[in-house]
């Protein structure tokens, strides 16, 4: 299992040091210095880059060329890095990636700004791979813009998932399904526009584009799962923040909307009142998660997340085997595993 | 002069019920309801839609389809507003086109989000362009590509022309043509997309394109300094506001720059003080207003402001005659013949 996320770890290592150069260099020309260095700060904090990892592998597993995919891909985390900028403002959350988020250190207008201008930025990347040359004839006009079409929509949908999720703060009447759509929206949207994005760019055909597109979708959600699922059943060192945080925050997760569905009406009661609490004890963190546990909820999330990414290695059969594919079902296999 | 205003004005109205259909039709589909209002709240705002009529106009003057230009018109009204979001947020400005702003209304975080939005589906229309079928072939792709990247430029531009303006507060040191830069980017740079982006979808040749795009630049010039000119030589019915709000609020306008540059030191060291009063009097205001006559700084922003429109007329007649051509050089006269 520790072999195995290592070895995720090397892939994604491997592909980062290309995709940041690429970065780097869109992110040079920006003026003024204050609205550069607000722009390139979180992407300088280390993030894993798993979402233009997978548009590279992707696009190689499809039988593409690297170099035709990479620029996609730094886009792809442009995207994901402006809306980390955005909703730290929203959420006023000060810390980011174990640093101070960009309002914090340029004040909430530049921060707009940066996010705005990385958002220009990753549409440019990917506008850039026909100018700076591919292996690719005029065909590159058609795929950049599906690629464009596919990052336009998921950048939509960030928004509609973060709006959505807003909107369910102290709302306890949130099912199943529309927790799953919010996620999808906020968090899966994305990955699956990074694998669709490494499909198109290698030139896959349309049946292999939309099983890329479900792939990422899969692994997406059960990325978010994952993390709900995490929160109560790791330790505080491996999380980097306490246990139970979400319930102290009083965030709608999925042990949180199953556990409403299944619970009788007194524990649904107390659930409700420890999630509104606002200086929520231990005490009361263990009493939610025992809720969860009686009624199956952390047991239930773990399953539903595992076959999440069952479904998604599934999907990888359409391909032909390769190491980029191997990285693929590694990587699906590493979203359930990790410990953070 | 009321004639030809009138004329413009009803070219612009000729335009707008087909480019607010097309508006319309791609924001419908947002969800939540929440997200859905806010990020449709300014665009029912009734804004003059010179931007996009510009586009057609570009498009029809050069030969083209408007089908092919009219959703690549659409994105850049949808980039405008945008901006005027996220601008409103950053100023603190609580009305916009006389109705409470976005974020006033709806808070700030759904304000980010609805500006992120507009953003995301201006880039989608474009490339619905071929979705939804044009009069073009596969050729459509490559124009579509081209004006992808420059709605991205323009973007860019606009927020370094934001973050050099807000850097601009309480620096008595801004060469003109600094000033000059901010307002390109800040103004100009998207005026400049709007009619690139007509000549770019018309299929105009490479020549015609970058004449298009300096028409726009010119007229973006124009319009921004006649703003600067307006705001101390118009009245409070026309303006809609105060003669002399610019001073009230210290703002780096085009009078500012070049009577500072002439100005004695008596007159330079009262001039910064009445722009950093926190409440400026209407005899502050009358001082202000004539230092800026003393060293001719209200003819000379006339005078470039009339130079830059004559410069771009002058770019039109690389076009055939017809009526959009025609309705082209009225829109330059316009720019500097509003009185609002």
């Amino acid at each position: 299992m520790g072999n195995s996320n290592n070895e995720v770890m090397e892939v994604l290592e491997r592909y980062s040091q290309e995709i940041n150069n690429e970065i780097e260099k869109v992110l040079s020309t920006i003026e003024p210095v204050s609205l550069k260095k607000a722009s390139i700060h979180l992407t300088k904090a280390g993030g894993k880059m798993l979402r233009p990892a997978l548009t590279v592998l992707v696009s190689e597993a499809v039988g593409g060329d690297k170099k035709d995919a990479i620029k996609s891909a730094a886009a792809i985390e442009l995207i994901h890095t402006f809306s980390l900028i955005h909703d730290d403002i929203m959420d006023q959350d000060d810390m980011r990636r174990g640093m101070p988020s960009v309002h914090k250190l340029w004040g909430e207008p530049v921060a707009i700004l940066a996010g705005d201008t990385l958002f220009s930025k990753a549409f440019e990347l990917v506008i850039n791979t026909k100018v700076d040359g591919t292996s690719l004839g005029n065909e590159s006009f058609e795929r950049i813009n599906q690629t464009l079409a596919t990052v336009a929509d998921a950048c939509v949908k960030i928004c509609e998932g973060q709006a959505f999720d807003m909107g369910f703060e102290g709302n306890f009447d949130v099912k199943e399904d529309e927790y799953i759509d919010m996620i999808f929206k906020k968090t899966a949207a994305l990955i699956a526009a990074a694998t669709e994005a490494g499909a198109i760019m290698g030139g896959a055909d349309e049946k292999i584009v939309s099983a890329m597109y479900d792939y990422g979708k899969l692994i997406g959600l059960a990325f978010q799962i994952q993390d709900d699922y995490l929160d109560v059943v790791s330790d505080e060192k491996s999380l980097g923040k306490p246990v139970g945080s979400d319930i102290t925050e009083g965030k709608m997760t999925l042990l949180v909307v199953k556990s409403l569905a299944e619970a009788n009406d007194k524990d649904k009661k107390r659930l409700i009142e420890i999630l509104k609490f606002s200086d929520t004890s231990p005490e009361n963190v263990s009493e939610a998660i025992d809720i969860f546990e009686k009624y199956g909820s952390i047991k239930y999330a773990y399953d539903v997340a595992m076959g999440n990414v069952e479904n998604a290695k599934q999907l990888l059969e359409i391909l032909d085997d390769s190491e980029a594919k191997q990285a693929l079902s590694l990587i699906a296999d590493f979203v359930v595993k990790r410990q953070n």
